[in-house]
């Protein structure tokens, strides 16, 4: 079998992730980004690593990193600039109702494009999550589209060798972010060039869609540039191991990643608060292999055929079959 | 106070509201189109009524029904054409994967263009609510998504005397409806003359919306032609009594509509399935009024200023002196 | 393989599936009692069938009805009183505000036990759907709780021969009903003889709870009496297949049903609007065989300990063997 | 107006909220519980404030909290024993499922008591937030309800002063916690002598329920012992400003509050993340106060009116006419 895509990961998956109660995080993993880095090396299949800009990445540690990834032969995947961790970026980043901020959001991008472009990234990742309100009567819906698009673009022609890539999400950290699905992203991104949408696939169950569906619409717009796996209950960014609740859907969306001729990242950003973070990665990779096997074996003609029956019993046979079972004579 | 707007009613409001379990209707409306168009009449401050073809109008009876409104002096405001309501629409209407069915499906919009400009209504309501699929692995995305926008194009293109809004909604009554929400029905129309969105308010909470930033994106997009009235729990399109639930959604829905010069129709789709059904509408009437009077006594660039602030002291200060309370000093 | 279980559908499953939209259903299925009798035989495996009362069973045909199931070798295994098919019923039916409707829904319910005893079936299935409420300020809390009571104690004692179960649900057809979650029928039942619980997996889905930890509290509490199978998206009760979204769910319902040594009765609550009834039944039966015989060939004691380690990597890695795939090592 | 209930807040109401995205909080808050304090004693008309063990309260500093509070007026209104912000009960704490945690826990809420017993105040809050699970096949249910009740009926009989509250919630930090709505909290105290529940009302609504329903349910139950009170948009625990949102349902409850003779403590659990404190929880209060004027100056009858009614005709007209408008002649 020939491998089309790479497998990544999000550092933090390896770190002591936290959440608002816990704020010192539920441990088992590692502290510094070398610790991390050591544990993510564990994990059988890796490929590369994504890594948050200050955080990780600054100007003053940057020939070290890129040094450090080199030596221990994992790719750097993504640079993702920091418009979400700290107290200043509160009301918004790059669609802040101050200017002051927006230009700040702006800067940090392009630092990040820079410091991408040093390491031999291709893309930086800007997800306006702080971007949005929390109440009726706090967002003035028309400005912030309009900062929102002129953000983008102004980061978009920064530098050519770096795309930027949005990512979607219907809420969290706000209860409800401006760019919150598929369809927003791309109104968002029409006609401006370098750039793409980041389909983080728990984002897209949380915002009441189908993540195959986003998909497809991602690439006949051809913005599906980039994938975040993990999982959720639909409801909430649980950031869940890949393909735990979701199987069914999970096979729907790698028979259309393979359709859609998709050939790019696929990259963990699972939060395994309590889990030990090495085999929750592998556990994850695994069920991204043993899904590709499913539909390899099951035959992409197959498939097709089921979908243009749009029968239901068609489908409930296929599917049953995939994971072991017997369809119906 | 000079009214901008119109009051309408869809006229099953008027009717027997039915449900999957009480097929025959919890009653308490009329059974003929005559029997509800007198209690429509009964609702002080009513201009006008949508008709779903076939059901209300068709080639026997249009002049009939030109005239029966006419005499009544109640406007046509919409012809709904019914893409909905018998079995050969049940695997889809325009974008169904049977191409018979996709042209039986603009041929029904066509006829309603043609009674909706005999009967001097200027906009069709396509809902393409059986367009969509119950399953993963049961519908075609991308050819769902081309067919959608073939049969669309063709309808605008019919008569520019009558304008075709799409109607969008998540879900019901199929599991996963293809135009689900705002974002996606602006890709649908864009580019395609002659066309419109048909806001349902309802249909934005329960795709998880904020009805005012819906109503500001179409707008933008010069897509807010027309909308539909209603209130639910924000899980599923519950068509209850207007403002009976989210007041301060509400509150922030007219002032949108006010400062994005919205004056168009204010239709209401909602199913009073147990009440008396002129109270229903009246009270949903009374509490548009009471709406804009708020927001009117309230003041425009007051609320502008809350919303510029992005202050949420602010804006728990200003809904509750919008509601007969006081701010903070 | 002892099967331990029965396995059985509701009589609708072959009729003509309708929603609020498409009032003369869906078709595909029968119109008649014994056209949909003669569809249900064609599913290999069916053990019995439930019944409506009015709808399928009546004073003047109990005699019919008993000899047509026993000359067709089908069991039936549950009257439901009807008690939401009807306007009378619209403002509730043994938790109505009006004590004559709540007089009526009490008989309703003994004529039922009447017809099971003639009919030689030990349970009725008491679905208070309608009682519940649609607004806030439009339901006395308190009272209806003691109606509920008192109504389901005096059923119980009406026949020792039948037992009355009560099937819980959050919502529809009201936006929100009383007996609403699992722990709320055990609430109502507690302390009332002859009474157990109908457990609609569906319903419990919809209503945010696992299905598995609902079985296990309703036999720790010796109410697990009967169960509805289905499927849907957790939002709302949509009746689709068994195990057509929640496969994963579904596993750890089965492991669950046979540790707590669950022999009753799986019936299909599901409804094929669209597709063909016998295969949708079939599919459905399938899926439990499948289900039932993957549990079985990992061993429960395996089960046991993954569950004992309370370690999301030994789930995940359980998960993907029992379906087919393998466990990091 | 006599004032038959008291005004309270969490003390990290006026610290710097944190989220997992931004781990060092949003700031404009106090950092230690004195400056907290300051912060609460600029809110017009609090009585008291919550405490969490270690964090406020523990051995070493009991007699200066106690002077501390009494010098400034404000009554301590609850002990929360810490349950949820450490790595070590991840897993669970009363009912983990290693035996060591559970002890662990029990002794933590017991030397809350002791500490509540100390400083005069007659509740702790059990809270056992990191009891449940994130994956099906995680939890063995029927051991975790064992324990959570052996646990609660230890400490409740530990001191006959300080009364065991149990507080619930649907999800987080767990995607699904075992005490996850009103139903389960009754079934887990009864019989338990000395315990109650807390109603945390955004919990409530996050579970799908309605608020005052829940009310009336721990009433009748005689479990009704403390509220907290927040809102969010019935997804997840938003902890926003009072009534910011649910302002009908506000209504509601509160006129529920009163027919049920609640005279407890109203507690502020909000998280004003990115608001200035003092004001986030001076404009919960003036909520809090115009909703008990509103319900006060309509009557208690003419509500119980419209509610016996059940007319959701009644009802839009009452509520309109709270906030200001005028019901239908």
């Amino acid at each position: 079998m020939y491998k089309k895509y790479k497998l990544g990961a999000c550092l933090p998956t390896f770190g002591s992730c936290a959440d608002r109660f816990c704020l010192s995080g539920y441990g088992k993993g590692g502290s510094t980004m070398e610790e991390m880095l050591e544990l993510a090396k564990k994990v059988n299949g890796l490929d590369g690593l994504e890594l948050v800009s200050n955080w990780h990445v600054n100007d003053k540690n940057i020939r070290y990193v890129a040094k450090l990834f080199k030596d221990n032969g994992i790719e750097i995947c993504m640079i993702v600039p920091d418009l979400w961790t700290q107290a200043k970026w509160g009301m918004g980043s790059i669609a802040a109702p101050f200017a002051k901020t927006r230009k700040q959001a702006v800067q940090e991008i392009k630092k990040s494009i820079d410091w991408a472009a040093e390491l031999g990234c291709g893309y930086v990742d800007v997800w306006p999550g702080q971007d949005g309100y929390d109440y009726p009567f706090q967002a003035d819906y028309q400005d912030a589209w309009k900062r929102l698009r002129e953000a983008v673009e102004e980061c978009a022609q920064y530098n050519k060798k770096v795309r930027v890539l949005v990512e979607y999400k219907l809420k969290e950290p706000r209860t409800h972010c401006f760019v919150s699905n598929v369809a927003k992203v791309i109104l968002l991104l029409q006609g401006i060039k370098n750039t793409g949408c980041l389909l983080d696939v728990g984002h897209s169950l949380a915002a009441g869609e189908n993540m195959a569906e986003a998909a497809a619409l991602l690439a006949d717009n051809r913005m599906l540039s980039y994938l975040h796996l993990n999982d959720n209950y639909c409801m909430w960014d649980d950031d869940l191991l890949v393909s735990s609740i979701h199987v069914v859907e999970y096979l729907e969306l790698i028979y259309w990643l393979k359709r859609l001729k998709y050939e790019g990242w696929l990259t963990l950003d699972i939060f395994p608060y309590r889990e030990d973070k090495v085999p929750a990665a592998q556990n994850s990779f695994e069920w991204i292999r043993f899904l590709f096997e499913r539909i390899e074996s099951t035959g992409m003609e197959k498939i097709e055929n089921v979908i243009k029956s749009a029968d239901a019993n068609m489908v409930s046979g296929l599917v049953r079959e995939m994971l072991g079972g017997k369809a119906l004579k």
